[in-house]
């Protein structure tokens, strides 16, 4: 399987080392726009032996130059930043998988952007899945999973805590490390600080379920650092923002409620994924040691690419998906 | 949904009490041959008001008498065994899904009767799965779908200990309760004791995961009681079976591992489910309180039923479906 890698940051780079460490998965183009990355081969901006494959800025002349490869697009988590690409993709006769984060559940958000991609995908007979670990798999996919084991649901509460100080800059940027309070309130206030996509895996997590979400409300708290806390990119002081409880609360017409609870915290002590049902007999199943987004997403991703040739056109979720084939 | 009830055992009785407590389900059919049970209305056997429907000893009348319900098959572990009555339901129009262990991934053992009803499933445009949730889930389907953040992947591991005191006579009875280590070893070797359906896990987690595999061992040793045990159904003396270890230990062609260790004891004072996956990186994944088999059988069972109507005509697996829907 050819791989075009559509976006060569943090997420694009694990992909490139993934796919060298696989079989039957080979990258035959990269596209970024970064310009300390463009026309470096790609194997040297992952700091190992050349790959044969430069970066290039021209995204256009990469999909003609491989027309039956798959894409493997991560950019941005906003659906409207990458709808333009999206689309060059498809228009180039291109299938693959996004980790835009708005992709993975995008009918209620997005309904028209989604629509006209889903159009796009059904015209050229192509095939596009949002996909990733958080949204995609851990708080919505996975739980959908759990919940077969038992009946007449209640609620569905899934935790992921995070210690972010073993996470990417980007990642510790977003939880707000090193803000005052108040700084953090404010930029919460304007959407430039939280987890894009835990609205995402509600409504995901309720149409795996068959469930319809009539209400829905979403916090960001941020967590307060109680001693100095350094990390490779920044330094906390007490008092000051280590990191977030992002949240979400939905309920379904016939009253059953899902809650989403996602703590990152620098210095975290007790990072797990958990999911708890509470059904007839209630379920409770557990990472204990958690699951590292970065790797699990690539690797999710990943999987799912490998089953988009048996899988029928149009711009799909994790919903629409028999179970990804591990890379 | 209607549904005809193709067995009023342990599972049947469970499913029709599960059926009576969910929306968009309803038994209008009932069937068993047990002449304790026939003529009675199912009512009157789950114990509660009767429900109207009548368990009758005549599956063809049965099923010409409701043409358009869908069957839960639960009758016998043997394919061989069901094989004639599976047949009939698709003869008589239906679909359906089954807790006959061999189903859950007949290709390997018994390929000749699982051709013989895919064909006559297709014919007839009708589909049929097998489900469950041990074989079906728990030590097939779950590692696969964890195994999906995970990559590189050289073993499985899946264990599931179960405390045998909290389940009924039947699987007290299959796992040696209150024989001697000598006539559990006869009985194994005359394989009328253990758990039918771990080898069928194995192939249909090989299979998901799209390993080969190309050896295979099977084991099954006794638990001894230290002291003496009490359930409803056994006496056990110290030195007497109180349990079993059942495991299947596969590799496949590229010399990748699954082993699958199944610990059912009377007394079990660790009950668990937990999934170990040695791959980059490693994942553990554990549900601390373990899955009660009977419940999670019958809802997951259930939870495929509901997808039935809208999956491809054929004999199906697991492997086949999106995900269920919780009922």
């Amino acid at each position: 399987m050819d791989v075009i890698l559509y976006g060569v940051g943090e997420i694009g780079k694990r992909v490139a080392d993934r796919i060298t460490k696989s079989e039957g998965l080979q990258i035959v183009g990269a596209i970024d726009i970064d310009p300390s990355k463009v026309g470096k081969d790609l194997g040297e901006i992952l700091g190992r032996e050349p790959l044969g494959v430069t970066v290039e800025s021209d995204a256009q002349k990469v999909l003609e130059a491989y027309p039956h490869a798959f894409v493997f697009h991560g950019t941005v988590s906003s659906l409207e930043k990458a709808y333009p690409q999206i689309r060059q993709i498809l228009e180039t006769g291109h299938s693959g998988v996004s980790t835009t984060e708005e992709l993975s559940y995008p009918w209620v958000r997005h309904p028209d952007l989604a629509k006209a991609l889903d159009q796009l995908a059904k015209e050229k007979d192509r095939t596009f899945v949002g996909t990733g670990v958080n949204p995609g798999f851990l708080m919505d996919y996975f739980p959908a999973v759990v919940s077969a084991v038992t009946a007449n649901i209640e609620k569905i509460t899934v935790r992921r805590y995070v210690n972010a100080s073993l996470r990417r800059k980007p990642l510790q940027a977003k939880i707000g490390s090193g803000l005052t309070p108040e700084e953090f309130k404010k930029r919460w206030d304007a959407r430039t600080l939280g987890h894009v996509g835990l609205v995402e895996s509600a409504y995901l997590l309720a149409h795996l379920l068959g469930w319809e979400i009539v209400g829905l409300k979403e916090t960001c708290e941020p967590v307060l650092a109680e001693k100095t806390i350094q990390t490779d990119y920044f330094t906390v002081e007490p008092g000051y923002v280590r990191g977030m409880v992002h949240r979400v609360f939905a309920k379904d017409k016939k009253g059953r409620e899902i809650f989403l609870d996602l703590c990152m915290a620098l210095d975290h002590e007790n990072p797990m994924d958990e999911v708890e049902v509470q059904g007839d007999p209630p379920i409770r199943v557990r990472f204990p040691e958690g699951v590292h987004g970065d790797y699990a997403t690539v690797n999710v991703a990943l999987a799912v690419l490998k089953r988009v040739p048996d899988l029928p056109s149009g711009l799909l979720t994790m919903a629409d998906l028999p179970l990804p084939i591990p890379v």
